[in-house]
């Protein structure tokens, strides 16, 4: 059966983005450099959503992985846990959604494996992708590297996927549709390299939202942040949702979206290009790496005073990747 | 809830053979030369069976995937698809063995993603491993290169894996238990390799047994392969279980053993490396590549005739791995 999912399913819906042979190995050229490699297993629900379904957010989340270590993206691999009686119909559309997703990434498919598990012991498809992609040198981009001074930027709106993930589950309608930003990243990444700014940390706020990527960062790199509230882009339906939900748009996941922190002298250049992409039209300062409270984020309120942003403890994280 | 798993539990079980830090990537040395990348899924039920677990047959498969290419396998990604209720101690058990296993092949366990489902909506514990590994100059193994003429060896007694998983599922005794044999074969391939002999195909027939597995080459190099019954090696105990459970040992996955094409001229070096090392003491000619019937496989029996060895279609394979 999985013979035949490959031959007549998946490489018919990866299209050109795979190789030819989806063997249980794949031998590639040596990328030369160093080697990033990232792996995210995806059991989002619903499977399909506004915006995407959980084949593109398996392309774009470990694609984006690779980038947030500076790397460009190069080979992924897929494998997936299906659910017997899951139509073949859906996840047909799964694996073309894959498929389109890695030529738009530019990354290629290149080895794969499926399994099949009994009614009941699964949840229709769990998509794994791992991906490979090769750091240029000079490039060091990590989660303990971020410095005081260094500025804080993000690419856009945030909380746009977990909205629109859970504007679908709870039934909710905002009269517009809240589509998933789910995108690839590494191309706004590779316009940020380009600039030759020494981009210190980067990362994609997926579970946990932009609250949580800030406090790891704090902890890694011992510095502590300050964000301005009023300066953290949240469009009017995602506040709306947000407060309807109970929740606070600095939690709520992104698939799209990206935090970089740079020395002030870069921090308009890198802004610059990211404005000129078309991931990072919206980019925009929201705070800085202060000597205060080291390892920890605070936020300035629109009233002027300063509260914690903590991590979520202990908090059950719904199933949005 | 992720974040605590991985300090406490996975960190600590993986031991030395993981990071330091299990990022959402890893940045890794360049290791010069061509990479080979895998990746599988592991749902084999029971989770814990005799001679192993899910753990150790994840690190293991995916090691010996990377090593059927020819290549030396280097770093390991993880991840887990938790159903929300399994005990800790189990998870902690797993990823221990994963740790162990890990160590043991020589590899490194450098990213990882965990997941939790409802649940219900999983089984207990998945295991993704990816794996890279880096081909040396002039190694060229590939399903597509048996040749007319090639010796055809396999490791050793086949069969045990599937059976061992069998016999605890449908709850038989057969005296004495039968223990998988879950094993990394990197090191055996090493052993061949260093003989310097130019190995053309290496397979370890998991999913589907040898019997598929030889199908696949004859398919992929479009050469007939007849087989001596007599010379495949399956033990009494084997036999007798296959007997009892209505099965073929040919079509029995293996976990420890591999499948080995070699021209003639190789085929007594590469034996004696092969017996020289413990996972390949046992290991025999069984076949060769004949011209006649291209892309099929035959068997001698032991009264003489020659029976067709097809590939098992549309048969529902059970969860051995």
């Amino acid at each position: 059966m999985s013979a035949e999912l490959i031959d007549h399913l998946f490489l018919p819906a990866f299209g050109e983005a795979s190789q030819s042979v989806l063997g249980d190995s794949a031998v590639l050229p040596a990328p030369g450099g160093r080697l990033a490699f990232s792996t995210d297993s995806f059991v989002v629900r619903p499977m399909f959503f506004p915006g995407g379904n959980i084949g593109d957010l398996a392309v774009n989340g470990t694609v984006n992985d690779l980038a947030m270590s500076g790397a460009t993206p190069l080979y992924l691999s897929t494998s997936f846990i299906l659910e017997e009686g899951t139509p073949l119909r859906e996840i047909g559309m799964i694996a073309t959604s894959m498929g389109r997703a890695a030529s738009t990434a530019g990354v290629r498919l290149v080895t794969g494996d499926t399994k099949v598990v009994d009614s009941g012991r699964g949840d229709g498809v769990f998509v794994n992708t791992a991906g490979i992609g090769v750091v240029a040198e000079g490039v060091d981009v990590r989660p303990d590297r971020a410095t005081l001074g260094d500025v804080v930027i993000v690419s856009g709106y945030i909380g746009v996927h977990g909205v629109a993930i859970m504007s679908v589950r709870e039934g909710l309608d905002f009269g517009a549709t809240i589509e998933s930003d789910s995108a690839p990243l590494n191309g706004l990444v590779a316009a940020m390299l380009a600039t030759g700014a020494d981009l210190h940390v980067l990362r994609d706020p997926t579970r946990g939202g932009l609250a949580t990527s800030l406090n790891e960062i704090a902890r890694a790199s011992k510095v502590g942040i300050r964000i301005i509230e009023a300066d953290v882009p949240v469009s009017d339906v995602v506040a709306d949702a947000c407060s309807l939900l109970g929740l606070d748009p600095l939690y709520v996941a992104n698939e799209g979206k990206l935090v970089a922190f740079v020395a002030p002298g870069d921090a308009e250049v890198v802004l610059e290009s990211m404005r000129g992409h078309p991931f990072g039209t919206d980019a925009v300062v929201i705070g800085q790496c202060i000597d205060a409270h080291p390892g920890m984020v605070a936020a300035r309120t629109g009233l002027g005073a300063e509260r914690v942003v903590d991590l979520p403890i202990g908090e059950q994280l719904p199933r949005i990747c």
